[in-house]
This record gives C-alpha cells, structure tokens and sequence, in this order.
C-alpha cells in the first residue's frame, strides 16, 4: 500500500480527484509519518520538507520548482513537476499581449462604450522578430504558435542550437546582446536557477532598440533597476510582467505606477488540477512498477 | 503604352507607390477618357464605372469586390482583387477579441491601474469548436492560424468538402444547423454575394448554444433583428462585429448600446497600399505580356 499526502492551495480538489481515481494501491494520508508520496504546490512544502521521513515521491503541482531545488534543501527523493501543458496557456498571455497593443483590441472597446466610430492605424503583427529565452517545452510551444502568426522566432538556450524547427535561428547565452539588438519582442520563459539571476539587466538590455519584454517566466531574471534605467532610456517600450522577486508586488513597488510597464498576478499559466492529476496518474502507475518516472527535476541544473 | 488611372481614398500614396515603381510602358492618367488600367477602392469607383471606355483591367484595393459585382454594372473587363494578406489580419483580430474574453487582457490592464493584484480565473482557449464560414484564402488562413492556438476548427463551404488540413471537419451551408449546434465560436468570412444575404438569421442561429460569432466578411450575411433575437434567448453569447448592412454604424442604431455586441470601424482587415503594389506589379507584367492575371474575380459567384 501506497501513502499520498496532499500539500496544495487546492486542497480539496486534489482530494476529490485522487479519490475519483480510485488508484490501485493508494490511499490518502494526512499524516507526514506514513506519507511515501506527496502532490504539492512547492512553494507550501519547501519549509517542511524535513517532516516527511519515507518520502520517496514528490509530484510538484507547478512547472516552477525552485522552492524545492535551493541547495539547503533534501534531495534524497524524486521531483517530478508538470510540463506540457504550460506552453499553450503561456501562447494565449504573450498573443494576448501583442495583439491587444498591436492591433487595439482594449481601445475599440472603449471606442464602442463611447459609441465612436474611429479606425485607428495599426500594423499587423508579421515579421515581428521575437527572442525567446528558453527553449524547452513552454518557448517550444511559444514559438509554434508564434510562427503560425507570422512572427520571425529566434531562440536562445544554453548551446545555441535548435531546439524545435519553429525556431528561425537560435543564439547561445554568450550572445545575448546580437538577439536584443534584433529583437522586437523578447519573451523569458526562464526557470529560477543560478544561472538566471538578473539575466535581464542594465548591461545586456542595454542592446535593446524599443524591445518589448515579456517575463512569464520567474521573477528572479530580470534585475528591477535594471529594467527601470532600460525603460528610461528607450531601450526597452514596454514590460508586460507576469512573476516578480517578490509575490504579490508589494503595493509601493515602482512598478505599479509606471505607464510602460503591465502588471498580472502571475496568472500566465495556471495548474489546472485535472490535468495535474493527469501526470499525477501516469507517474503512479510507473511509481508503483518501479519505472521511471516522467519529468524529473534535475536538483543541480534547477528544472 | 498603358495608361493607369488610380480611385482611392489613398490616392497620394499609390500615386508615390507608381511612381517610384517606375513600371515599363506604364503612365498615370488623370483622363478617364485615355485609361486603360484602373487601380481603385470599389466603392469610390462603382458610381462612375461608365466613364472609362478604354477599360481592360481593374484591380481592386479591397478584397471585397461587391460594390463592382452588382448586376447593373458592366462587365466587359477584367476585374483582379487582392488576396493573400488578409488572412494574417483577420486572424490577428478574431484571436485578439478572443484571447481578451478568455484571458481577461483588458480587465488585467485595468487592474493594473488600480494597482489591484487579483488573480481571475479562466480556461484556455485549448479545443473550443470554432466554425468558421467560408474556407476561401482567409478562413484558411484563420483556420491554420487557430488550430495552432489549439482550436478544434470546422469548415462550412458550398461543398461540404475539406478546402485545407486545418480544418479538422467539413459542413456544406445546408448543414449549417448541425455545425452551429456543436459551435463554441462562430467566423463568418463570407463575401457579399446572393447567396449569403442574411445567411445568419434567427433560424439558422436559433440551433447556437451559447456561441460567440464574429463577422469579418461582409455586413449583407447577419439578419439584424435575427441576431438581436438570437442574444436575448442565450443563442448567442456575445458578437464582435466589424461589417455592417450600413458603415459607418447609424448613431442611433441598437447594436451601439448592446452590452454582448462589440463594435469595431471595420478595420478587421485593411489594404496596406505596398502589398496592393506588389499584386498590382505582378499582374502589370502578366497585362503587359498578354498572360492570365492573378485573383480574377468571377463576376457571376461575386469573388
């Protein structure tokens, strides 16, 4: 017999869902003693990670894992997370985004409340040349659905080489500065690691020609004074943010009230629990045959 | 030598465009009388169609062409219009108003004004059933463009058949009460022709649940009242419309106040004057040597 323990904002959906699947082998527990499997929203776990002393499986509900993969931390278990799903949701943000600015979806809204009949000029939206920071499974998706809308996509990861055919050209880290000087819209799907600590500073925004910026990845890429001195300067248009250093933005952040930056409350992509359950079964059928399990997180690499 | 003519509200640009085109044994005229190449907007044009004796082609600014394909006018020339750069438009504009329903783009900027941190829920837009009517060079383009939004895109033409694999199904228009009973979203890109006068009317949209419809085509194909009465009884959830009977829009007319109807100033899809050149130069080698013209329109089908 198997232990879950549920650790999630969603409590009690997950514990319907896990009790409607009816799993082989698998009841749910409450008691951190007995829990050998744990479904958790990392950033709820990380402090009490130490109480769970048969832990053998944890199963993140977020893509996002870096409350659980600092170096303090235990590493003696294995960290699945959820991808697949991210990159649609993540489409749906930056699209949004770009159209509503490109082609004034919110402005003809208001135009009809005051009954006004005014076409405004606009360009359309093709061969606007999009970086991507990061290449996996959400810039992947990103970038398919970019391309299908005419973008010209560039990526940029660790070896700056091709990670998916819907990618035009791909630029390794070390070349940063000739993507920004390109780019009309650079979008950071980056993960919180070591590596990507203030990426996104006064130095490499400095290549930026009016750049739009869209962080849907983690709050910690983009260094906030740094985006600040690269608004100031032309360098950057406009920031749609979406993830911040700190969560909620504290209500006397800077950012609230400048007019070229956008605030959401990192709502970009959202675990949907059934289709968190959804990995959740797959895993647990590998888990219980002692198989391996989908989407491990490498502790070290961060993701 | 051939003699052109231009009839546009951007006349001073295509002007400049020709010029600088510098096409062989081509000149500007200003005399109907001398002729026999007519580059213009078919609305300006229509009225004084009879002016022109030397009339051998015409090639239309708009993709639209029926103000030129009524009965009453002549026909004994070669009539062109433009295709192929709509597509990315109208696809820009139907997911923008889509993505800002779903995604709650607009809300989110003004929550951002408020400086309000307030997470919304939402669904993606990942396997909605969009119908869209007509599968010509622009709802194939829509069609590409939302499937890889993730869109579950069904066809309606005259014959029922496949017209492009983004489209998943195929309905032929007397099945049109079977697809609107399954629709999530409904496109009508239909042209102006006999045949789609009122094609959306309070029968054909009593079979909708709900639906959203959107009509970038003409404004001939919505029977208004019909669609008045399809809203108040929930068949329609709400429309986004940016052709109209009458343009522009009656001040007094009932659609400006409907909250569950937006209205946009016909700018769903707009001629930009270079890429009309870049037809218009391609045809004017294919005129000059005697050779079929592209996107002739057929005067009887009405596109």
């Amino acid at each position: 017999m198997h232990q879950v323990l549920i650790v999630s904002r969603q409590h009690r959906t997950y514990r319907d869902l896990l009790a409607k699947a009816a799993l082989p082998d698998l009841s749910i527990t409450d008691d951190p003693q007995q829990a050998t499997i744990i479904l958790a929203d990392p950033p709820r776990i990380a402090s009490q990670l130490g109480d769970y002393p048969q832990l053998k499986w944890l199963q993140s509900t977020f893509a996002g894992v870096d409350a659980l993969t600092k170096p303090a931390l235990r590493r003696d278990y294995c960290l699945t997370n959820v991808r697949g799903y991210f990159g649609q949701l993540i489409s749906e943000y930056v699209l949004g985004f770009l159209i509503d600015r490109f082609r004034h979806i919110s402005h003809y809204q208001q135009l009809h409340h005051q009954q006004q009949w005014q076409p405004q000029p606009y360009r359309s939206l093709a061969d606007l040349k999009m970086v991507i920071l990061g290449t996996g499974s959400i810039g992947a998706h990103l970038a398919q659905a970019c391309q299908a809308l005419g973008l010209d996509v560039i990526g940029v990861n660790r070896s700056g080489h091709a990670a998916s055919p819907a990618f035009n050209r791909n630029y390794s880290y070390n070349q940063l500065s000739d993507a920004f000087s390109e780019a009309d819209i650079i979008v950071s799907t980056l993960p919180a690691t070591d590596n990507t600590n203030d990426i996104l500073n006064t130095d490499s925004l400095s290549y930026c020609q009016g750049a739009l910026l869209f962080n849907v990845g983690r709050g910690n890429a983009i260094c906030e004074h740094g985006l600040l001195t690269a608004i100031n300067n032309g360098a950057i248009a406009h920031a749609y943010l979406d993830v911040f250093k700190q969560e909620p933005l504290p209500p006397a952040h800077p950012f609230w009230g400048h007019s070229q930056i956008t605030i959401t409350p990192h709502i970009a992509a959202e675990s949907f629990p059934d289709q968190v359950m959804t990995i959740f079964t797959k895993n647990y059928h590998q888990y219980r045959q002692q198989l391996p399990l989908e989407y491990q997180v490498d502790f070290d690499q961060g993701y």
